[in-house]
C-alpha cells in the first residue's frame, strides 16, 4: 500500500503528541521520520517508529531532555545528550554546528550520551540545505564482527558526508557493513535475495540470503578488512572526543542506548565551485557503463528520484508496519 | 634480498642531495621513504622512489617549493603547495595542523596544488606520535571506475585516520579500492593471486589475478557502491575546500600532478581515555576467530610487527628495485 506524506506525518505527530512531546518537538520528530520514509529509508522511518516509541515507553529515551554543552577543548565543543531523543539531539547539534561554521569556517561538535539518530543522512541533508558541507558519524551497539572474527564486537557505524550543490545536494550515508541491518530487514520482509553477498550463514559461508545473515548477526564489513578498520576508528573518534561510551560499553546496556557522535561542519558559501562539482558529477554520469540501461550515480541521486516518486504516488508502506503504528 | 634501514636511508639521502635538495629536506624525505619501506609499504617506499625522482627530473615536482598560506575561511586554513614534493608538503602541513590543534583543540587545513604524498599513513603516524588524532585524505588522478562503469573516472583516494595510544598507535590507511594499485603491483611482482577478488578482467568478470586488473584498470571499489561513493566525496571535499583541482582536472594533466588534500587534526591530550581504547582493542582481539591461528587486528597492528621484523632482519627489497635506485 501507499500512504501520502501528509497522512504519515499527521499520524507520527499524533502519536508523539500523545506521548507528551511539546508541539515543536513533535513536529520536528514527525518530519524527520516522515522525510526518511519519503526518501525510501523505511528502516529508519515507518519501520523504526514503533521501536522509538517503545524506547520512550520503557524509559530509555527522555523526551524532555536536550543536549547541553558540558565542556570545550578550544574549538571542539562537547555536548551531553542527556539521553534525549536521538534524532532531536542530532538535529539540534547540527543546527548549532551550521551556525558556528558560518561564523568560523569550521565547527566540530562531539555529542555523548545521546540516542539512536535514526537515519544518519538526515543531518547530511540538513547541512547541505543550509549551504554547508558535513562529515558526521555515530557509534552503535556491537553488531558487526571484526574481520577474521565470528562474534559481533564492532558497531555498524554509519558515516555521512554531504556537499551542498545548487541543483541537487550530494549526500553519502553509508553503514560500514556491506548492507545496513535496516536494508537486510527490508530485503527479508520483501522475501528478496541480496544482489551481492552481504554476510555469513551458519556454515560460515558468504550468502545473499538476508534472513541467514540476520540469524548469524554476521554481516560482511564493506570492503572486508577495510569496513572493519573503519568501524573501529569511527567508534574511537566519537567516543574519545565526546568522552562518551564506546561500542563495547554500549553493548553492556540492556538496549542500544547512550551512544556517541561526532559532527564536522564546513562553511561552503565561498567554496562551492560549481564547475568542480559539475565536472565530477558529469564524469561519473558519462562513464562507459557496465549495463547500458544503468547510469552510474552520485551519492544521494537515487534519493531524489524516490522522493519525487513517493511525493506523487504516496510512500510505499507495508500493511503490517502501518497497522503497528496505528496501534501505538 | 634484505637491506638494513640505515643503508636504504643513506642511499635515498645520497640521491636526494645529488638532485639538489637541502640537507634538511633530503633528510626528511629520505626518512619518509625509508620508514614506508621499513613498515612494509614498498609501493610507496623503495618501489616508488625512482618515479618520484623522475617527476623531479622532468620538472613536475619543484624541490625548492614550500606550501604557503593563501587564504583562510575562519578556522579553515588554505595552503598552496606550489607543486613542491608531496611528502614534504604534507608533512609540513601536518606539523602546522598539530601545532594549531594543540592550541585550539582542532585544526583544519586544506592544501591544493601539491604532489603525491606517497604513503598516506605517514601523516597519520606523525599526528599520533605528537599525541593528536587525525583524519586526512587526498585526491588522485582518475584510476577507479565508478560503480556501474567500466571507465576510470574516480580517484583511488586514500583515507587516513589515526588515534594516538600510549602503547601502540591505531592508524587506518586505506585506499577506497579493495586493493591499492601499489598492492596490486606487489602481488604481481611476487606472482601471487589476491586473497579476494580485487577487480575485473577483460571479460568483465571479477578476478583475483592482479595482472588482469592492472591491465583493465578496473579495480573493485571496496564495498562496491560504497567505495565508489566515498571516493567521490573525498575528491569533492579536498578539491572544494582547498580551491584546488578535482580528479577530473588532474586527469587532464600529462602526469598525476597538482592534487588536493585535507587535514583534520584533533588535540587528544585530555581525550585519551585509555580504558576506552583498551576495551575496544581487547574486544577485537578476543572475538571468537574464524581461523583459530589468526587473531583479528586493529588498524596498524600489522605495521608494528613488520617494522620490528624489518628493523632486525633488514627490509625485504626486490633486487630489480634496488638496482634501479642505484642507477639514479
Amino acid at each position: 500500500m501507499r500512504i501520502q506524506y501528509q497522512k504519515l506525518y499527521d499520524k507520527f505527530l499524533e502519536v508523539l503528541l500523545d506521548r507528551g512531546f511539546t508541539e515543536a518537538k513533535a513536529e520536528l520528530a514527525a518530519k524527520i521520520f516522515a522525510d526518511s520514509s519519503l526518501d525510501g529509508f523505511q528502516s529508519h522511518g515507518i519501520n523504526r517508529f514503533p521501536e522509538f516509541i517503545m524506547m520512550i515507553d520503557e524509559g530509555y529515551v527522555d523526551i524532555e531532555a536536550e543536549p547541553e554543552k558540558v565542556e570545550s577543548n578550544g574549538n571542539l565543543e562537547i555536548y551531553d545528550g542527556n539521553l534525549g531523543p536521538g534524532a532531536l539531539n542530532a538535529h539540534q547539534i547540527m543546527e548549532k554546528a551550521i551556525a558556528k561554521a558560518k561564523k568560523e569556517g569550521v565547527a566540530v561538535m562531539a555529542l555523548r550520551n545521546t540516542n539512536h539518530w535514526m537515519r544518519g543522512g538526515t543531518y547530511g541533508w540538513q547541512a547541505a540545505e543550509a549551504g554547508c558541507g558535513a562529515i558526521c558519524f555515530t557509534n552503535t551497539l556491537p553488531n558487526l564482527p571484526p574481520w577474521g572474527a565470528k562474534e559481533s564486537k564492532l558497531g555498524n557505524n554509519p558515516l555521512v558526508m554531504a556537499i551542498p550543490r545548487q541543483e541537487k545536494h550530494i549526500v553519502l550515508d553509508m553503514a560500514v557493513s556491506q548492507y545496513a541491518y535496516g536494508t537486510l530487514g527490508e530485503y527479508e520482509m520483501k522475501n528478496k535475495e541480496l544482489p551481492y553477498p552481504g554476510g555469513y550463514n551458519q556454515e560460515g559461508e558468504l550468502t545473499t540470503d538476508p534472513g541467514e545473515i540476520l540469524e548469524t548477526m554476521r554481516p560482511l564489513p564493506a570492503g572486508y578488512w577495510k569496513g572493519s578498520g573503519l568501524s573501529m576508528m569511527l567508534d574511537l573518534f566519537s567516543a574519545l572526543l565526546s568522552g562518551g561510551l564506546n561500542t563495547f560499553l554500549i553493548g553492556k546496556k540492556e538496549k542500544e542506548h547512550a551512544v556517541s557522535q561526532l559532527f564536522l561542519v564546513f562553511d561552503m558559501e565561498n567554496k562551492i565551485n560549481e564547475e568542480t562539482i559539475e565536472q565530477t558529477v558529469e564524469s561519473v554520469h558519462s562513464a562507459e557503463r557496465v549495463d547500458p540501461e544503468k547510469k552510474p550515480t552520485y551519492p544521494g541521486e537515487g534519493t531524489y528520484l524516490r522522493r519525487k516518486e513517493n511525493l506523487k504516488k504516496g510512500i510505499p508502506v507495508q500493511k503490517e508496519a502501518w497497522e503497528k503504528i496505528n496501534n501505538l
